[in-house]
């Protein structure tokens, strides 16, 4: 029962619970002699770390990345690069109320169901608490990238949703606010509403749109490696996420193939894009982008009707720190997923050779 | 540059081209002894094949598949089963236009600039004629699911949609109509609409709905081979399918979490299914639903701008004989897909021992 | 139960049984843009295939290889090479007497013990036939190597040796004996030997090595898929062969570190060669070179004791057309497997750069 | 550039450089619910570990390990294993002498030509010191096969060797002598033997047998994937091993088929076991037995000459705490990847159900 590996060429394979001693990973297939700028790393974990703001879980992580292998005097060698990051701030005295219990919407009864055994603290392995491992890897895979550039936002909490299209925002506003919305006006009111659900105990979800930029032609295996196929797999792979949608995406279902198809024009580019930049699971060079669903969080803050292993009904009580909405700590998960997923075609593509 | 193998117990490798002599594949980790049903998968493969009724391409394709190797006696032996279906109504001639031009919307663009040569007859590799060798390994894997039942149907073309959910729906009434909608008004206003469309040279996209019934508890392995993550992928592996959805889905991220929560019942079932039997990326057992995104089919009978290999403007002219809408089509190569994905996740989870 | 696939970047998969009505393969990851030479592709059929001298199997077998896509205007497209191999002189009825047998140090016992069914016509699925295929796939992984040059020749049969080195031989002498030996002194000793054998109704093993030459340095990926690892995997993948040495192997554990260490010259050569050409799991740029061991055929020409399906003693008689010794026949299949080893590495650290 | 993982099912990626802080691994896919016996671990470890004897390096290092994830009270979750062990003893100036060149025969030069970096100290990487991490896990699939007794021993050192088979030898001498050899006499020669070339400055090779007894029939996946085959690989992924042979191997090809045929018995045993226990590449039941050649190791107490990285010619001085035979400490790594590759076919085969 594997499967906690992601990506062929660049590989990376986390390991760790919630509440266990440290979290960590490793990256195979890494280039060799990239030099790693560790505080770009660091920040990116502070994009995720809990705490970072009044409307995402107070718990503090310091989520400080010990690198054990795999680096040489500040550039990489080529050999596996080996990670930890500490778990010091995990109490799980707030789930001993939990160890027999299933919580709503939670992974409890699926691992229970699977493995007939499961570390309940925190939601061991199920935990969102792995992604954070996940962000490191995205980091360095940017890193890698160089110009190629991927950027994520939030583009609706609940009802509240950006209008523009994502060629029309100001992306230097993303991190001008704590929801991560590149419109100022859009997330103020999207911290509202999660400030009024959060005070309810309750949660909301969202959707955030993931955008790459200088993207060459070519990336993508067909038949069913696709590019899109991929992203897809990495998207659902991703805590809370229930959809995806590339280009036009369910919109356009609706559309005609005289709506929805994109001239091709004398330079290559389109003069439309609503196939997202893939086009038969190939990048045909125009901007990448997709939404991404994200359902509400599962563990609310109030009473909620469950079982417990012997199936007889209980109250799950509302207790602990834990986010009210995922999407602005989410950002740079998605990010990082995506980097992660473009590197591994682009080494299949290309090979190292423009990387070195 | 790989890619044409999906799975990982159950292992589908396909090959061929629109207009070669034959496409095929072979099915690795098939478990031994199976009988057969060749007739069901002659069905399936009518299912999808061109000239079933008069809104679907009216090329004329028998699809017979001829089966190689793997089966003895008419049951599987547990070694690969090599399969071979002729291309027996290609007619080259009717592509020699666009040999040196690319359609906009089509993959001839990204194939040329990825490999510098394609073979652009009839879309070479990247034709939806490949899908169906995975119909005929989804087939099989359906035989080997067993009591796992899994259907898809038409759930909206254009604007017209179903407004029923899927358990509202009586699903004898998929392969009374040629849409395959289970709603037998719904699917009329469906048909029109294709013709509709048809006559006006265009195409129009639509959306699937999946529904997989009877499944066990277990199915899908954290962290990234999570069922949903590798639905997904299946799903965005598909010709035209451009985004999906499981449960709730894009809808679900404007609900509260005590909305769209699932209390679980002392049975083991949930009150709700808004997590559309996938928690924590594992099966739960309830049914699991998932909707799949498919753009309009590129190919107009119409005149449209695009350039050729040397980004020169020129005009594709609408000829041959192409889909107006794909969905009726694709339906059994929905199912095929979604079955292929189980039987590879049981396999993992179970073993053999509850199939032979 | 797959394992029917061989490499990760150029990946072959094969299928069938000896006596269905076809065998075949998909050769996928493919370079594209390749063009072939099918002449040499059949002249390596014809190296292998039985009947082609007095010392081997007198079946009559074609093996004519047809082509089924992934070749456009005789070059590779990079899609997917889908092969056909016609069973023509499969006499089935040689095979009703041991149906219900199983041959000893023959795979009819663990097949059936493993899939509880098997195809026993020509041993099915365990029949040496399959690497007519894999001498497909070599001989398209030779023409892409180009100056890499693999070389196989028998260097003994039963206790008739060659004592020269790889070094000291003319490896155009190799196609000038039935053989495959050299050394035509000691080639026609061999023949001599395999004819006594054959006549006696017994069968013979022996060793045949294999030599890499103008390998690169950098091929092989440590720690677990290293270059030897890689090819040893390869060797011991061919049927009837028992073990694999590299470089000095078995004779260099009597060694001294003192003796057996290769001196680095100053243009990067070694002054010995007791690696083989591989150090660290990596190719050093040296001649590679390696000892693949055969063990004697199974089948016999005279009665053997063994028995039935229900364990009752019975008598396998010698019967049907079989090879004394396949060793001669073995040398392209060697070849084919080093080459398709070589490439999937070379591909995977030099990307298609250097071969379109 | 990947290949630090091994294994499909029961899958093993390390990571780690001789002289880093700490050296680790991930286990994934292990079954849920087993018991760990951690002193049993520390034991193999302790086999492995420098300073056990005086034939052995005297380099101290303390090899514990330390578990960080997939066990909860004392038992496996089925989530990954995540463990370190500390690099508590590395003397970094020991290496400064090297930092420019290439030592003959060890990995050096492949490395900085294939990287373009490497981390000298100790020969990074390339250093036997992984191989720890390779013991921890295949100590916990010792401990899941169970019945399935993995057992491997001194055979030879330089020119003295046992003369008896396996099956007449007492293990339970093993691990009465520092060398690991089961005929203590034998065990005393071969003692003396790499006392004497190591005060010579020198170091010797030699062969290790691995046994495995109580296999089920079954195991091995036809064609490429086969027992021996896999096998073959993980032995020579284990640094300093340059051949492997399975049963009779290489003195089976001097053999008649009428002499090393095995003769099936009525329950299903052969008669003899030439054949090692595999045919077809898959298990029959009997023993399996093969050996394991061991080049002597590179690093020598003696003056070598050489280049450094601009190719002038060097000196190579003798420096360090280094094994003047590696065997005695090998004996628990051949058992690891033995342990590691039956584990992962036997899941393959088999499923968890027999586990749990």
């Amino acid at each position: 029962m594997a499967g906690n590996t992601f990506g062929k060429r660049f590989r990376v394979t986390t390991f760790g619970e919630s509440h266990g001693e440290a979290i960590g990973g490793i990256i195979d297939g890494c280039p060799a002699g990239v030099p790693l700028d560790f505080e770009a790393i660091q920040n990116e974990m502070n994009r995720r770390k809990p705490g970072q703001s009044t409307i995402v879980t107070q718990r503090k992580e310091n989520d400080i990345v010990q690198f054990l292998s795999g680096i040489f005097e500040g550039k990489t060698t080529g050999t596996p690069i080996g990670f930890l990051i500490q778990n010091n701030n995990s109490k799980s005295s707030d789930y001993e109320h939990i160890k027999d219990i299933y919580r709503p919407s939670h992974a409890d009864f699926v691992y229970q169901k699977k493995y007939g055994i499961r570390d309940y603290r925190g939601g061991g392995r199920s935990s969102a608490r792995e992604t954070a491992c996940r962000v490191v890897a995205g980091t360095i895979a940017k890193q890698i990238l160089k110009t190629i550039k991927v950027t994520a936002y939030v583009a609706s909490v609940g009802d509240i949703k950006l209008t523009k299209k994502y060629s029309e925002l100001d992306f230097s506003n993303i991190e001008k606010n704590v929801v991560r919305c590149p419109d100022l006006k859009v997330a103020q009111q999207m911290e509202d509403c999660i400030k009024a659900v959060k005070k309810a105990g309750d949660t909301i979800g969202g959707i955030i749109t993931c955008v790459v930029q200088n993207i060459p032609v070519g990336l993508g295996e067909p038949v069913f490696d696709r590019l899109d196929a991929e992203l897809a797999k990495a998207m659902l792979s991703i805590n809370a996420v229930k959809g995806v949608e590339f280009g036009s995406g369910f919109e356009g279902t609706k559309m005609k193939g005289s709506q929805n198809n994109d001239v091709i024009l004398p330079d290559g580019t389109t003069k439309t894009n609503n196939s997202g930049g893939i086009v038969g699971g190939i990048s045909n060079g125009m901007d990448i982008y997709f939404n991404i669903a994200f359902k509400p969080v599962a563990t609310l803050m109030r009473d909620q009707d469950s079982i417990d292993l012997n199936g007889n009904i209980v109250t799950v009580k509302g207790k602990g720190r834990h986010d009210a909405c995922v999407l602005p700590r989410a950002v740079p998960i998605v990010e990082a997923m995506t980097a992660i997923t473009l590197l591994d075609l682009y080494l299949e593509q290309f090979g190292e050779t423009d990387i070195r």
